[in-house]
């Protein structure tokens, strides 16, 4: 019997199915550094042990999207090693602090199926959890992939879509109760802008672009270990070129932002997102960003949540969020140096009274 | 009095000479996370604490390779910084698991010598160990490199070829006592097949491949801190590019050889290998295992061993072990492609009855 | 009101204006790792806790550089993002020895003005320093940028310009009281020579070289966490590339240097430097040393200091200092590839009597 493994094919799915994925993996300060150099990721709480015990933390945590990149990374090869388009995310939701040291591994469950037309291919949609070693949930998430079929006489599952929010309610937001904002100082970010200063529909533009090289985005994406092959190998992509991991473009995306948005202390939520246009070595990235939403959180003073759009751009700087779109065929879609399109939620220190 | 180090040349080798290397070197997290950003590796003793705890080590291992490399390393200033060629290994046994924390150093002694008939350079044979911050061997080797000679018109040395076994006896192996494969759970690694399920001569395709870049492989190298100038400097070599160091070749390979091999959770012995062509930046290499031999471990029920020939290709893909070679002025050469030719040994967890 | 961040023109700086500078850092083995991968750094007090800590050091320290880096690094969206150029670099002071687990943050003094007489710009200096998280000073610098001028139509500042002295005084270095360099054995580095052995005006060629990838000095740039635009972002450089952030230039040279001054355990003091001509993926780096002066320390027979000069090259090897600089209408002007020139001051063992 052949030890070369295949992978799910569209067919292999089914509702209700359950996937204990590969290979824990235990995030060390190594990855944190790793992380920092790879993206020029500069907030504040995954920086410095001394801010975020004075917050009550126990010290630094794991950058964020470093944690849900290693903990995505584990459901590739079961899900998604055969897919063709990684369609969303949704209702990503960051639930306890990871810290140096914690050994994360991730689950996923089919909460939905639809096969294509042509009968080639269907979308797979996934309820993912990540646990630590002690069993408690740290991140949630929805995915959903389209995948190709591989006996393509089979006949068609039951079509069953998930019903999606397209956004995290306010009240399952987690916030730690160990951790207050008001002990936060904004000198120590050098930016007197929180929550309250930011209004919605007010736009960010983030001055600094970083430009993507071969060896920075492999070694990302092999620092989550995640082994989507057209990531590594030039040969399999329609583009004879590596494409970028669209996690690590999530991710310089995030740290550029930093620039505008320097008390943007957490992310609380994914609420949906669309790597738009592929990137490759050699692009220029740039961030622009505008509130969406502003929420005051349950029975908390020190801190509220933004809801904040994130657009990411190759090669060209944004002046508004309207320039990401354009028409075409009586149609806004997205103009093709745009590669993402991000909503997602933010925790931010409030003006004490 | 020059301060500039010259390295040792052939005429500056005895039999019996024993050098205590230089720079002693502690392994961290750091060099663990690094280690998986540069090679993709996701074997899951070095993965997660977890589940190296639960099978009696003492948290999750340093990588054998990373620290092979590293005590390796440590031996080229004294024994190859003038060598034209890395001719081979043999012997390669790791005797003890290392752990982030833990301080290598390494020490060779001169077992053999072979001056070349042209007397411009001649074989370098040693035997060299890697010792723990405890004074514990970890690790033990065997190589040979050719070395030019500086002054020509010294006698040649009274040649001494030591007689290397082909293979590390599997009496020869060290499995730590304290471990039990029989705790381990293969849902861990997603895969089912365990040394039982492995038959000799069979061949395993690993599906995936990974273009090298400069950065990584330097970065890499430096890593080990191995000062091998031809990797860094492209002027240096004949080629006019810096060539990339075997061992990122052999753990490249290694990594890739995880899909088929999942549950080859750690290696127990090198017992040759050769690299056989040069790979440069931009290469992408494939990987391809066959199984050699399957031996059981004297008392032990719960672990096996298995001797596997791993060949990593460049930018071509084998479906048998038969393409590496082809026939060339009436003698079976290895084809242009083939960058590594590996006999190593894996443990690998048995059935439980 | 604009989130961007503008940071401050040459108009907003005044006399003993002093800048808290933001997010603290925290560094770790991880960092460490990454700087060994980097720059192939092999001092020995930087790699092994074994050696560092016989010597009285808790364990091995963070490398000089490293910290100085990341120190520097954090002054730059305060002070220099809006510079024309890096002037220089004095009296960097190296006072307390930096451990993994330690957070750095940084404090800028303005200490001197002087606007040019163009009036489109004008010369900052300022006195800064690296705290712990202890409030214990690690770290002290002067440094001077050339800063744009915003609004030209302001008046000029009354000019003041700091005295700087040459060099940091023998008396002014620190030396650990609790660390002795009677401990250490040369066997460590492979090298015999010591303090004794070097001699005044004594140039040290070092053998190797290495060539600069995008990746590997832009990986270093942002693990530093120094946001300066020109190191990442092509568009904005007169040259439409990236330029190599000079500190990773003094790093690689420094690690260069390790052959032929193997025993120049730590860096006591940076006296001054300059980055005489920019570097560019693909260029390759030699360094070239010189002896510029050797001081006994105060009270100390185990230890002595030397002033050494490090000059780094891009593709092209020195044989002399001499040929760093050459004539250019009647005045002596470095050449073209000359990238580094560095006067600083190490600790190194003396001979035990």
């Amino acid at each position: 019997m052949s030890k070369s493994p295949t992978g799910n094919f569209f067919e292999h799915f089914y509702l209700g199915q359950v996937f204990h994925h590969a290979t824990p993996r235990t995030i060390s300060d190594g990855d944190s550094a790793l992380y920092i150099a790879l993206t020029g990721a500069r907030h504040v709480l995954s920086s410095a042990d001394t801010v975020a015990h004075a917050m009550g933390y126990q010290r630094r945590v794991v950058d964020d999207l470093l944690a849900f990149h290693i903990a995505l990374g584990k459901t590739v090869p079961d899900i998604s090693i055969n897919a063709v388009a990684n369609l969303g995310y949704a209702q990503v939701k960051f639930l306890r602090p990871i810290y140096a040291g914690d050994t994360l591994s991730s689950k996923s469950t089919v909460i939905g199926l639809k096969q294509n037309s042509d009968g080639k291919s269907g979308v797979v949609y996934v309820q993912c959890e990540a646990m630590n070693q002690n069993h408690q949930v740290v991140m949630t998430w929805i995915r959903w992939v389209m995948v190709r079929k591989q006996d393509q006489q089979l006949p068609a599952p039951a079509t069953v879509i998930p019903e999606l929010s397209k956004v995290v309610n306010v009240n399952d937001l987690s916030i730690a109760s160990e951790v207050s904002y008001q002990l936060f100082d904004t000198q120590i970010t050098g930016s007197d802008f929180v929550w309250d200063d930011y209004q919605v529909d007010e736009q960010i533009h983030h001055p600094s672009g970083m430009t993507i090289d071969e060896s920075d985005h492999t070694l990302a994406t092999k620092l989550y270990q995640n082994p989507a092959r057209l990531h590594f190998d030039a040969s399999l992509s329609t583009y004879q070129k590596r494409l970028v991991f669209g996690g690590h473009i999530i991710s310089v995306a995030r740290a550029l932002s930093y620039e505008g948005l320097e008390n943007a202390l957490s992310i609380a939520a994914i609420n949906g997102g669309s790597h738009c246009n592929p990137t490759f070595a050699g692009d220029t990235i740039y961030a622009h960003s505008q509130v969406l939403d502003k929420w005051q959180i349950p029975h908390r003073q020190d801190v509220g949540a933004l809801r904040l759009r994130l657009l990411a751009v190759k090669n060209q700087r944004l002046d508004d969020v309207a320039q990401a779109l354009q028409e075409q065929d009586g149609k806004r879609v997205y103009q093709a140096n745009v590669v993402l399109d991000l909503d997602y939620t933010v925790l931010m220190p409030r003006k004490s009274n």
